[in-house]
């Protein structure tokens, strides 16, 4: 199957790269690949079509989309953080992008539509478990956008007949996450204790959170690619709610370094809890089970302290 | 209190401006205005104050804000079958358009925003009847941005503590309805009746509306001035479900002339079924009762009828 993975250099994307190689797929990715150079995916340059271009451009975007049978879609432009300021940002710079994508994926004839949501902000305050059937009450602007994309994927699907599937991901974490980023908590703070900087915790202990593997998202999201035709909405989360302090412990026996942490009340924009039951989905996988934190914190630190180091002395930029 | 109502001289607007003053509030009405003429309110032109703008107008629209303690949002750019083939007009047109007229009201003070929503386009396909607790299904880029909108209001809320009122309308009809729009079926029957015109009858009898005279809705959305700091969303239908031929039977008897019609599939970009339960709402007001089709489709007859005459030989523009 042709499959292109928009955003497919990112975090998450090259990690789902990987998982559609691995299955034989013919993958193309369409990222920026900044000086010909791929962030995540040189190991890859093989075996894939890098497609350089900028995803607001419609040219460049229909390039990639040329004889393509699925649509992977990883960009996102903004983090919750950057739009509480400034709620238009999501709707132009995400928002109408994603609109575009689609349309002209539409028109080129391809078949499927994938989506990367967010189990994290799209439900807003709710308690206990999260089933996809759950009264969806978005209020950060990141979230808000989030669930309109994936209401104009219901609009695509009437109208044009494309299908698409979409995916309600939970807090993700891995070794490629970006550690500048004001998103992804276990990133953020692996870089400020490669910095030598206190580490800033948001919350409490009523402050739950679904910490996914990046790797498990990416092997969980190959379902897509078993069925053309089909259409669904998908949470993908661990269903294990783990506190911030609870994080924050298993982090520190894991550095095993002294470390001076500052604890904040959670902030406005985060939700206070956030547990994403994901059955729907593991249905398909009978012999899968999630990795857990104790084991790939441990890994993902390593891989972190081996890339800061560098083994080419380039600079990471942290 | 005092009150603006921006598009308060359309059709709705109108009626909510006269219920309104009724209760003795300091209204004042946002809308164009051209030729410095009231298209619904000239009646009570020296009761409110008119402000005449553009929506998109940032400047026009801050100059009205002043020392307002809500504000009623009914202007839509749009309707359902506009955006159908073009997506992108609703978040041009009218999404990003509302949110900016809630962040000028924030930086202006405003206590609370009032939101006229879709019930019959941001639950998309439903059985039965249709409570506010259901999931919402928008296929419609009309209905997609309507509840984007909402979500948006919970934003503001949540940033902003600024209080928000949803109310999502079924169909509504009544005098002062538009007769050229492709919205509103009784208007437009009304319309083509009078150009001599047949009817056009998108569905069958499995596709049910929830048909609201205006008044009754003008009157219930008065409930949002009755505590500003309260926030909530209402459906506001009757929660009769009237299949499209039982409305072209009561129509064909109100009328009582010779009347052709065509009968067409429902369109794609409409639901099968709306119904809405607003006991929510009609909690609050105990005396009150729906006003019934076979009464107001009459009035509104003999009132067109006396309109397209015109008293002033005014075009009409029918």
């Amino acid at each position: 199957m042709k499959a292109l993975v928009v955003g497919g250099d990112g975090f998450l994307g090259s990690y789902f790269v990987e998982q559609a190689l691995n299955l034989g797929h013919d993958v193309t990715v369409f990222d920026r690949f900044p000086y010909d150079r791929a962030n995540n995916l040189e190991h890859v340059r093989n075996k894939v079509r890098f497609f350089p271009g900028e995803f607001a451009n419609r040219v460049e975007v229909v390039n990639a989309l040329e004889e393509q049978d699925i649509v992977y879609h990883f960009i996102s432009a903004t983090n919750p953080a950057t739009s509480w300021e400034n709620p238009s940002i999501e709707i132009e710079e995400n928002l109408k992008y994603s609109i575009q994508l689609f349309e002209l994926a539409v028109q080129n004839g391809v078949k499927k539509l994938v989506f990367v949501s967010s189990g994290g902000t799209v439900y807003g305050p709710q308690n206990g478990i999260i089933t996809e059937e759950v009264l969806p009450k978005p209020f950060s602007p990141y979230g808000i956008c989030k669930l309109s994309i994936e209401h104009f994927l219901n609009y695509f699907h009437e109208r044009h007949h494309i299908a698409a599937d979409i995916y309600r991901v939970g807090n993700a974490y891995g070794p490629r996450q970006p550690m500048q980023a004001p998103q992804g908590v276990i990133a953020v703070w692996m870089g400020k204790v490669l910095r030598g900087e206190a580490l800033t915790v948001y919350g409490d202990s009523d402050t739950y959170r679904d910490y996914i593997y990046a790797e498990d998202i990416a092997y969980l999201m190959t379902h897509s690619l078993s069925d053309l035709k089909k259409s669904d909405v998908y949470n993908l989360g661990t269903g294990r709610g783990v506190s911030i302090l609870e994080l924050l412990n298993i982090f520190l026996s894991v550095i095993n370094e002294p470390i001076q942490y500052q604890i904040f009340p959670r902030r406005g924009l985060d939700n206070s809890s956030v547990i994403l039951d994901s059955s729907k989905l593991t249905t398909f996988f009978p012999e899968f089970t999630f990795q857990q934190l104790e084991d790939k914190i441990p890994e993902t630190w390593a891989y972190v302290r081996q890339h800061h180091i560098g083994n080419d002395g380039k600079d990471t930029g942290i």
